[in-house]
């Protein structure tokens, strides 16, 4: 990486879309001229217009995942000198792909980043919803087990059928964590992969009806917005379970409250959901759903990953490299990767 | 197994101190005269003596893990035609082994019936733990999300020094699990291990020390009793975490409770306590802290593997086989087993 401390008049500009101040601020500022939307304290547009007008205006933006900011048409008709869009996330639902294809701004996100964490926690959320044991600390924290008795049992990993949708960074990490359990994966993605020998399902709805667990680990976008539908929940069955450590929104939510309400399904595992940070509140008194706050993406240990990456990213495209991690919209019918 | 519905007077006797009912009693009494000590409503003493006073005195015993009974010279002068007993829970602190040795009695165990459930429940702890699961799920339930943004990050389980202390049936499945999380794998037992690379300590301090992790995964005897003391939890450190998937008492409670107050530890995952099922009350507040009510040991799919070995243990008893799964007074400084 360049020296410390340059002269801010000759580093390159870079719009940052995100909370100011720490480590990674400062990382960013000792090797790019940061225009900081955040600390501007001005409107989205002005912001925009006053970078754009810049005397060596800003080529490169940092957005985060998750997408506070979208990156759009407008936007990119706002800041025209821009060429390059780093997403602090693995997700890139809130950039418009194929526009930028078409201009030429090149895209790149968190790459294998968040990978194992997130997996680590589709695991944990599985673990949990199975053998119960948020509910089950639940009862020992109200006082009920010297009055009730033992909790009621729960269900075995071991053998479990395990669907995964997407198995891209994440979900092969979660089927290799699986198999040590003695679990059997399954799996959907775009098309088979030769390099595993797990069985394939080209559709989610075949995957549901051949599995006892559908985890999903596939981006957001068209094709799989509400990809596990009511049908689908009806072929996972009624012992059958749903781990959500992608986007809500690749589950109807709706009819995942209504089927874990009739018992339609078992329970669920949920990171993610719809309307971020709102949680369907009927959620809340289901013993047989584990609920987190988008969570599973990301750990103390791995945020100075996640900080080196993208400016490994930004310095590559100065630089006239290829992005370390680059996304490109024909990759995205089925990216496989998420934050 | 013999065919079932033989004639009761020429079953062999056997003693059952368990609840009565359901199918696995309905499985016994297809193959055994069992004299079951729950039905009969009398107090221990007269109904051990009204059995041994049978033309055909029980040779047999079924005791449930735990230890509601115990094994001990008092019950064994009160039925002496007692020659096998066999606890349905792998741990049998509650039978007295070198009492039942002297006298040539058998003892059986479950063997690795529950092995799977309790390392699959282990790493469960653990992730919870580390990733604040449940903590992050009882700050979603009560709507805090939307109202005091997201909740801290969590600790990554990659890379993590695991310290295993008895690398038995359960040890093992726990550290097979955890290799493939991409952990490091260290242990405590009597001896080392030829089967495994793992890194050996003589000790539970060493162990402590050189981990980021305790896992208790042995049995409770009197060389473990209290073996994770105050010096073990300051070597472990700060920033160190204690899974108790064994039994209580293999942990000073007290000290234990003191540590996690007084921040001298991370946190803990707890499935078994000192004086089940009394909980500390302390505990209850702590979020860095995972509760369950002695749940690893089993799941719905492993009730009927448990009662087949049962059954298979005192088939080979009245055969004149050697039981399937043997306890013995000599293996027992440090079992490696436990329920």
């Amino acid at each position: 990486m360049g020296s410390a401390g340059g002269d801010p008049a000759t580093l390159p500009a870079v719009l940052l879309f995100r909370r100011p101040g720490g480590a990674f601020s400062a990382a960013l500022r000792e090797r790019f001229a940061v225009l900081d939307f955040r600390s501007s304290g001005e409107p989205l547009p002005a912001f925009l217009a006053k970078a754009a007008a810049e005397p060596d205006p800003p080529r490169a933006a940092i957005v985060v995942g998750g997408g506070s900011v979208v990156v759009d048409a407008s936007l990119l008709n706002a800041v025209p000198s821009l060429r390059c869009v780093v997403s602090t996330g693995a997700g890139v639902d809130h950039i418009d792909l194929a526009e930028c294809t078409r201009r030429g701004v090149a895209v790149g996100n968190s790459g294998e980043v968040y990978s194992t964490d997130v997996a680590d926690y589709a695991v944990g959320l599985l673990l949990d919803v199975l053998r119960q044991v948020s509910a089950s600390g639940r009862y020992v924290r109200r006082g009920s087990w010297p009055m009730l008795g033992d909790y009621p049992l729960g269900s075995k990993l071991g053998g479990k059928r395990i669907g995964i949708i997407g198995l891209g960074n994440i979900g092969s990490r979660i089927a290799k964590r699986l198999e040590a359990f003695g679990c059997v994966i399954h799996y959907n993605s775009r098309k088979p992969k030769d390099s595993v020998s797990y069985k394939y399902f080209p559709t989610v709805h075949n995957l549901a009806a051949a599995s006892d667990v559908l985890i999903v680990a596939c981006a957001l976008n068209k094709a799989t917005r509400h990809v596990v539908n009511k049908d689908v929940m009806e072929a996972l069955g009624k012992d059958g379970v749903i781990i959500n450590v992608g986007r809500g929104a690749i589950i109807d939510e709706a009819e995942l409250v209504m089927a874990l309400k009739e018992g339609k399904i078992a329970g669920a595992g949920l990171d993610v959901y719809e309307h971020e940070p709102k949680v369907p509140a009927e959620l809340f008194a289901m013993d047989n759903v584990v609920l987190s706050a988008h969570a599973a993406v990301f750990t103390e240990e791995s945020r100075s990953d996640l900080w080196a990456h993208t400016i490994g990213n930004l310095e590559a495209f100065f630089s006239g490299q290829p992005l370390l991690s680059p996304v490109h919209a024909d990759s995205v019918g089925f990216l496989n990767q998420i934050c």
